[in-house]
């Protein structure tokens, strides 16, 4: 070969060999580029949608309805081993499952002395006794397992007496009025189970301690080894002994008493004048000189309850937590409340662990699913789960995600949370078609039943705030993490009821839901769909979908409340609103620029710290309005913005309480000192979530 | 070509090509690869160390201690604006620096009516009056802005009397007796300026508080429209007149009381039998009946105090913050407390400053710079710091790093902190050389002079516990933040003194400095280096140098010494220590687990997650020694292991101080009860920091 042959084969072998190494660089993908960051996938979001099966909700309705199972009962513990099983079944269980048992403080009735209440003569003679047991209209109500209407945490004691306020109340009388559950029904003919109203003989079980969690352990969690209250220094037990009664039994007592007439706002429907005592009336059932007999043999015992936990590891940061739960313990059979929703987070827990068994996804973040004991004596599982993992919960918690009661009624959508849950609840309805209304969204239905103005979004459905009804409370009250609790509800426009009839009694059965609460289980079905697609949405995207702007929107209208309605008097005092002002306006800027940062970040995710410390940001916000300090009288009390509120001026609800009291003693300085110490409470906490808010690297 | 030979040039040319596609694909580097996380870089390091000079440090602590300082005072705002001009200069600042102002509330003798401390006999006439200044010995103390010696917050008044023990204490005077403090050196001809030792005039001023930061404000910012007490309801300031004296004045009333002669443990070095009085020496100076008066006219004041604040934004991990402070506020001249530690303070962000200001250097973390205001007072400027930015700090704050007196004496280092910080110091120490002890490391020195035996590493240097004595108080027992106190100091077997003699007096000045403490600034240099090394290390390395481990030895220790002295009489009071065994077993287990997973991911650091991962739970863990409940008598001491410890056994301070309350009344059920109760606080602390280092994605 001539030496330019040469050359030129060398040339082009030269070239050849670049040009494979060009093609190798970049167009062989790397290890690192099969890595960039994935973000949510909607197909998989979809198919897990339609993968969750309205009639196996039915059946998980049918299965954990069957028997009683009040909190520590043997069926309660049954049902642990259900959910340990379903959690950690080889091909559609999570990745581990396991148990966490508390030793914790109840209260039951005697099976030997039952509670009654009796209406006894002056000479001895018992002229009336309530029943001990609701009627026995479909066979539930017959199991020996129904515990005996009564009023946890109610001392016992046998007071007598009528009308004994004016000398100081000896006992106590609970029931529900027809005119407040039941749309004024009342009789056998017109209730359960000819319609979904209360039954007459029907009686709302509850617990009546003032806190929350376990008794003797208050911010202790109740381990074998914990300190412990005595049982004498308890504070918020009932003082005095109480027992709830059916409508049936308040009737013959209540359209017997004499006296004056009662307040139009106490009447109700039970057939009578109401009236206010003392004695009974001169022609009625009763001899004048009667008395009412209260006898309660409640035992406080301490039980072992149970959580049962379950957890699909996270791919990407396992070391933050989506919560997911529900309480286990019901009163009765609890089909609606709690089986409803625990129906749901079975149906939802087994399309995600199939998933997970078959290799087939795996979410970013870690899911937490949570079944909580003893919830009905006062959300006791939950709260000593938070106490004893407070700091890693605090640490990594980025929400909680609640569904108590799945389906009050089947009418629409009902949420609540705190603000930056809003926007996440919202794109998840928009996903989900609405049972029943063709066409219609979840989101649009919702929208038609309750709605609001929003200076932000226009007329958007009204998402309510969370007190403490349920599990959430020690989540968003205690360790500060976006909380969130999803329904079907009622529609207004057809039931006054207070909550669905037959709440808390022995009527809450598989039946009362098949029948009349959700037929078909659509509603069931759309609260599943709803609440996976939120759960997907928090520990599958990228960016977390938690909008702090909409606590903005809060900040702002509890400020302009104070200012509305509390201001003049304020000024009065010179108490000056200005802090609170330049804190809420801090908190907008920072707010509206984080939301600007985040949308630059949008546009190039590929850096994972940089997502990694937005999200920080926004899963730590609701952190910031804790204070320890704020409510010390309040066990578990810290979230400066969602503290019980007696007033009814919708602001920050300490500087509201403390205003009302300084209202009622005006020259009392030391009562507007604590109106201004609330005030720099409030204030102090707005301008430290604004501060996590600026850039991380601001001085 | 034949056909064969097609072939074979094709498949050549193929193998060519595929080749280049391989060496493309695996021998040339891509961006991702590129950007492989950067490690601390010892070049760096060692080049950093070098830069810091000794004479710049002591050109610093010439100006910084050039004229008194007291907080709030017109030269400590001149000081203000000294470090806001060093840390905002273009070629050797800082990124940012600003200033944070408080109102606070502090304490001032009256320029009018200075206060006395006089013997007055029977008739009213003044027999003998106490000195209002110190001696003019080098002109320092002749400053028109040296302020009278006083305790700050003891209240006005005039109570007269002598040895009012008796019948309840009246006044108080405080003085510093040689033994205690000189070496029992006490003639003018051998002290300072002819020694370091305290001349007869000195008198030791200080902040008679009892708690610590704003006293109007606890918990709340003290902005100016904060919540404030009345001056009437603070807690913690000294109930009666109060009154430092020099042990020249000391000697004329000590050596003249008569009575009986007060025990060996009380006396002193003052040349005379101290007596416990009541009355004067028949033959004394003093006629018998005289009696002391005080008269204190100090007076509260609301004044400005600056933070200043300056910060270094982290490359990678902006949001995670090390904290490096000093005080600025000094009683006098105060060329030792503080400006040594901000002479270094200065030199350090000089050299980190210029780097970055050039272009050459960024850390991975951000690390912020502070000269906190008004600590003299109560560590004021630094525990409102605290509060103003409490949410943002406990989320991001790596470690806090405080060099107060950055040389109480030049022979060896000093340290103290929380275990984590343990092992960074010494390998910091390790590459620093002793000043003076000529091949010699800072660590081989330390160990000299200060060592324990470690049952995990032998015989190392002791780490000294963090108390209150400087601005790291807030930053460990209110946020829970890894914290650590560096100096260099004494040689025990050259003095007993109790501090460097001259402390908060007139004398301690910058002649004193340079002739006593440090002449040519060697140790000033070791410490700046040990503190550089310590900063970069904890601000630049991928995985934090924090070693938890360190924890788990102090755990054991506390249990050990909780089994030993307190057992035993527990066991009779059928209180189980047995809770806290199982809690320190399992922080041990844990523990260790962590440190071998750490060992696994040491070995390939190229997920950024994984190692952010791994740092928080590093970064969090003194978090979770956190219970704002567990000391509610003691502002801010929310940290179970560090809180005052009144017992001398070395165990959880709340389980060993109720020990000891409950060993006063053993027949007292609750004084028992507050100790189980303290039991249960050790243990769920303990319990909640071992489930933060377990697996993240444990249940």
């Amino acid at each position: 070969m001539p030496w330019w042959k040469v050359i030129l084969w060398l040339v082009g072998l030269a070239a050849l060999f670049s040009l494979g190494i060009i093609v190798g660089h970049f167009a062989v993908p790397k290890e690192a580029d099969q890595l960039a960051p994935q973000d949510l996938d909607q197909e998989l979001l979809e198919a897990v949608m339609g993968q969750l099966d309205a009639s196996r909700i039915q059946e998980n309705l049918r299965e954990l309805s069957l028997k009683p199972h009040m909190a520590t009962t043997l069926r309660d513990e049954n049902l642990v081993q259900l959910l340990l099983q379903r959690w950690q079944n080889p091909e559609s269980g999570l990745d581990a499952a396991g148990e966490g048992v508390y030793e914790v403080l109840l209260s039951f009735p005697s099976r030997e002395q039952p509670n009654t209440v009796r209406v006894v003569s002056s000479n001895g003679t018992t002229l009336f006794t309530s029943q001990h047991s609701e009627t026995n209209l479909t066979g539930e109500q017959g199991d020996p397992e129904v515990v005996q209407p009564y009023a946890a945490y109610a001392p016992a004691g046998t007071p007598q007496a009528v009308n004994g306020a004016k000398h100081g109340v000896a006992g106590l009388l609970v029931y529900t009025d027809p005119g407040d559950i039941n749309d004024n029904l009342r009789f056998p003919n017109e209730t359960f189970p000819h319609s979904w109203a209360l039954p007459p003989s029907g009686v709302e079980r509850g617990s009546y301690y003032e806190h929350f969690g376990d008794p003797k352990t208050p911010y202790f969690p109740a381990t074998p080894s914990a300190f412990r209250l005595e049982n004498a220094d308890i504070q918020g037990f009932p003082p005095i002994p109480t027992q709830p009664i059916s409508f049936e039994d308040a009737q013959k007592l209540l359209c017997n008493l004499k006296g004056s007439v009662a307040p139009d706002s106490w009447q109700g429907a039970l057939g009578c004048d109401y009236r206010l005592g003392p004695g009974f009336l001169d022609n009625g059932h009763f001899s004048q000189d009667s008395e009412v007999n209260v006898t309660v043999h409640n035992r406080l015992e301490l039980r072992n309850s149970s959580n049962v936990l379950g957890i699909i590891r996270g791919a990407v940061e396992p070391d933050r937590y989506v919560l997911y739960g529900n309480h286990r313990d019901s009163w009765v059979h609890g089909a609606v409340d709690p089986s409803s929703g625990t129906a749901v987070l079975l149906e939802i827990s087994r399309v995600l662990g199939t998933l997970v068994k078959a290799g087939k996804w795996r979410p970013r973040r870690s899911i937490v699913f949570a079944s909580w004991g003893a919830e009905e004596f006062g959300l006791i599982g939950s709260t000593e789960f938070t106490e004893e993992f407070f700091s890693k919960l605090q640490e990594r918690g980025v929400a909680y995600i609640n569904v108590d009661i799945a389906v009050f009624a089947n009418a629409t959508l009902r949420a609540q949370g705190t603000p930056p849950a809003q926007s996440v609840i919202f794109t998840a309805a928009k996903q989900v078609p609405a049972p029943g209304k063709s066409g219609l969204t979840v989101y649009d239905n919702w929208l038609q039943y309750y709605n609001r103005s929003s200076p932000a979004h226009g007329v958007i459905p009204s998402l309510g705030t969370l007190g403490s009804g349920s599990d959430y409370a020690a989540f968003v009250h205690f360790l500060g993490i976006t909380s969130m609790d999803i329904a079907y509800t009622y529609d207004r426009s057809k039931t006054s009821a207070r909550i669905y009839p037959t709440y808390h009694t022995a009527f809450d059965t598989f039946q009362y839901v098949e029948s009349f609460l959700d037929p078909g289980f659509t509603s069931h079905r759309a609260v599943a769909q709803t609440v996976v697609n939120v759960l997907l949405r928090l520990s599958d995207s990228l960016l977390l979908p938690l909008n702090i702007g909409d606590y903005s929107e809060t900040l702002r209208s509890f400020l302009q409340a104070a200012q509305d309605k509390l201001g003049p008097l304020l000024g009065q005092q010179s108490i000056d609103l200005g802090p609170l002002v330049s804190a809420v306006e801090r908190f907008e800027r920072a707010a509206a620029a984080l939301d600007q940062r985040i949308e630059t970040l949008r546009k190039n995710l590929s850096d994972p710290l940089k997502v990694r410390m937005v999200n920080d940001q926004l899963m730590l916000l609701e952190r910031a309005f804790l204070n320890t300090r704020a409510f010390p009288e309040k066990y578990y009390y810290s979230h400066v913005l969602w503290a019980p509120r007696t007033s009814n001026v919708v602001t920050f609800p300490g500087l509201a309480n403390a205003y009302d009291e300084a209202v009622k003693t005006p020259n009392d300085p030391s009562a507007w000192a604590k109106v201004k110490k609330q005030l720099s409470i409030a204030a102090m906490a707005v301008e430290g979530a604004a501060a996590t808010l600026e850039p991380v690297d601001d001085l």
